[in-house]
């Protein structure tokens, strides 16, 4: 038996639980088939609902049952008797309180009511190639920002504080040199592997129906596991992942008729979330032990299935005929090898969510320098155009033509989410460093991959990742799963090999 | 200016208002895209929002307010600078503050538990046309049901607690004589109309398409002044209409494919809900005088649409040529005539759902005399069967073949809700009355339908019914459109002019 006071606890926060999920059933509606009329009403229901977490979260019953089991402001646990999961929880729920309560809800709400009114001027900005429409909201924003981290507190560097948010733990003075050697790395080898001629894309820029790119992106899904009374795709502008429930899932994904790439690997990726979602520990639900570890952990588990597994060779294998015979007039006479090539060309590009796996984290590097130096007051916005295109330059190879598909392109920083960028490129390491692990104890994964099981892949990811929840931090589940602390090295180690140079 | 205690009342009801349409959307997504292994899951999601919006309605802050401007007790209101409109939100909001507080939380979980798990039941028992399964269940429902008219509490007959959830102010000893004669003017209608030779219904039973069908009735909604941007139409196993919003509607229909006819005019229904909804005023939202006055007055929307309108010559004037060019080969060779006599059949039949005008009401008739009946406990539930065949022979002269076109046909009574079907003839009637006057101020209705002209009979709607929201009773509303209390006598005269007999 648990303390009462823990008990207290788990259902204030299995409470919430409820109605976080109901704002997640609120978005997916308004990504999905809400009536944009109706836009104005919803944020007034969004808002309310969070301001009722906020206060269950902070409340005095929740502040008084949390102050019987840990020490609040030393984060000491007071009762031994309770056992690893349960001071687990107990730690997750001190720091979300203290990081509630370090916010007033003043500054809460001027922040959504910012961000709110940017991503709208942001999408106009975006559609019209105009820097100077979004730059007195980008201000405003980074000026929030700074403010935000200054309530949060941190040791180090202002950017810890955010950084914080998404994957706690991180550090300003970890991803530098991190990064700066990946940097390194993927510059070089972007020049040997661009040497190489580009493959034949012919087969693109055809006709490929809707309904048939859905089905087939179906028939993924349930390869990967997925049944359909608990989950499902729907479309959506934006491919996302919304896990209300371990049983209920929702996806959506994008059509381009004229290439269903994006479409499939969309699917590929937010399944892969999905999965995450799903093989968390259910009978801790509403409790922090069935969340997520951090943004970077549960983008491992997207990239995982996207690149490691979605952009492999025995995947296609098992996978390719079957496409060929839904889209036979297309893709009749194009060999899995040019196929493969195809989905694996490697070119330096302006859109950073189209960017292939060699030249991807480039385009997240240059975010982290730019919003790093922006927090820390060493870049104005006003320079941010003039930055951004000479790192493209520098790392890429090339110049965006315009804002749209430069500075403007991603909607992360209208929203307010600086911090948020560099979960992308952990999310790729943190993959890499776990498939190493995965490969040495299953050296057969390519067999069964071409033969269409993925299901031992899901059980191994549930198994050595999901089941544990939030129960360990993300530095501990990489060291308890692959002995060693997240480095670039299996990651190029990976693209080395994969590319051949 | 208010007095500070409305606007407080005014705040805690728009926030109860934003919470309550989250509900909506729970259950809209629940009967269209919800995953069915999601359902567990669901109802404590539904479960939590309902006991939040209990505990902000009758809390000491809502109770304090209304204490200020209104004698709880007696109902006398205290502040007489209120304007009328604001007088009468105070009322309602006493009402329900009062009836709220009547029914003890155990009570309301109990009632929710065991009516959740009888629809469960009940869906069961009528897929195996057996009663014996559900009628534990009925008879547990039964007796919480009467537990809850004592509650409530009542003058005249624990049918009127009941009754007064749906219909706010409508007794027993009302209805009793109202579908007395009602019953005997239709029986009598009918044996007059059956004498007559059915229409030809051989356009049926071929192959509509579905798609087809959703574009058509989408059509009819845009012609009855519906928006893309503010609404939608949807499948779902039963047509509904959710007004989360006056500024978002969302209908649902479901496709026969052998038989457009249920879509069309479930659409047309659902569409006479929705623009009562959208026509409410909007600048009281998440006051009671931005909600509907009863279901009988919502029903009388819904029917007017579907059946005075719906179901006229001229309304398929225009639109039957349309239709033909959609169906052009099963329908080509059908003229409007006869294609009016088939939507127009009367004949019994033993399921409500399908019933046609003249029949529709005494299905109603049985069920209200049930369930009168079983409340005040002159009927046992075992007995429901016996009485339920007799009265169909004795009203409609035939007898069911089993349960599941028999007395369980019905999801009503599983979900506690004795008390609703009266509503639906109460809707027929209040429709018709309404319409006495319609027709009088616009003599020439038949010509502006014929020319597919639907608007000003939104218009009319809104202006005479729509806009006033909650500001009047059903009495009251009745007796400002047509200057008298509700009678049978304008359906019936309606019917009998109709169907020339």
């Amino acid at each position: 038996m648990s303390h009462p006071a823990f008990n207290q606890l788990l259902e204030i926060s299995k409470n919430a639980a409820l109605f976080s999920s109901m704002g997640q059933l609120l978005e997916w509606d308004q990504e999905t088939y809400m009536p944009e009329g109706a836009i104005d009403y919803r944020s007034l229901q969004s808002e309310a609902l969070a301001n009722f977490i906020h206060k269950a979260k902070t409340g005095p019953k929740f502040q008084k049952a949390l102050a019987k089991l840990i020490d609040i402001d030393t984060g000491k646990i007071l009762d031994d008797s309770l056992n690893p999961i349960e001071k687990a929880a107990l730690r997750e729920w001190r720091k979300d309180y203290i990081h509630l309560k370090k916010l007033p809800s003043s500054f809460v709400k001027m922040f959504a009511k910012t961000t709110s009114e940017s991503q709208h001027k942001w999408a106009l900005a975006k559609k019209d190639n105009n820097f100077k429409a979004f730059a007195p909201y980008l201000e405003k924003i980074v000026k929030l920002s700074q403010k935000k981290a200054a309530l949060l507190g941190y040791e180090e560097h202002p950017y810890d504080a955010l950084l914080d948010l998404y994957e706690p733990g991180m550090k300003t003075s970890y991803l530098v040199p991190l990064f700066a050697k990946l940097k390194d790395s993927l510059t070089a080898l972007l020049k040997e592997i661009t040497k190489n001629s580009l493959p034949n894309m012919d087969f693109l820029n055809k006709n490929y129906e809707g309904d048939k790119q859905l089905e087939f992106s179906k028939l993924l899904l349930k390869s990967m596991g997925f049944e359909s009374t608990t989950s499902r795709l729907d479309l959506a502008v934006h491919p996302f992942c919304s896990g209300f429930h371990p049983l209920d899932t929702r996806m959506t994904t994008h059509i381009n008729p004229k290439n269903p790439l994006p479409c499939f690997f969309g699917v590929i990726h937010e399944g892969g979330h999905g999965l995450y979602n799903r093989g968390l520990p259910t009978e801790y639900f509403g409790s922090p032990i069935c969340e997520h570890i951090s943004l970077g952990i549960d983008e491992s588990q997207s990239r995982w299935w996207e690149t490691l597994i979605g952009h492999s060779l025995p995947f296609w294998q098992h996978f390719y005929p079957l496409l060929q015979k839904e889209f036979s007039e297309n893709l009749g006479n194009v060999s899995i090898e040019d196929f493969y090539q195809a989905v694996n060309i490697v070119k330096p590009s302006l859109i950073r969510i189209y960017a292939d796996e060699v030249t991807y984290n480039l385009h997240i590097i240059i975010r982290f320098e730019i919003e790093k130096a922006l927090i820390e007051g060493s870049l104005k916005v006003k320079d941010v155009p003039g930055v951004w295109n000479a790192k493209m330059q520098e790392y890429l190879g090339i110049t965006p033509t315009g804002y749209a598909d430069g500075c403007i392109q991603d909607i992360h920083w209208s929203m307010g989410g600086f911090g948020y960028f560099p979960t992308y490129t952990l999310g790729n390491l943190y993959a890499a460093q776990f498939f190493e692990t995965f490969e040495k104890q299953h050296p057969n994964w390519r067999e069964k991959v071409a033969k269409g099981d993925l299901i031992f892949i899901k059980e191994w990811l549930n198994e050595n990742i999901h089941k544990f929840g939030k129960q360990f931090s993300s530095e501990e589940i990489a060291k308890k799963v692959t002995g060693r602390a997240l480095t670039q090295e299996p990651y190029v180690a990976y693209l080395r090999k994969k590319y051949e140079v």
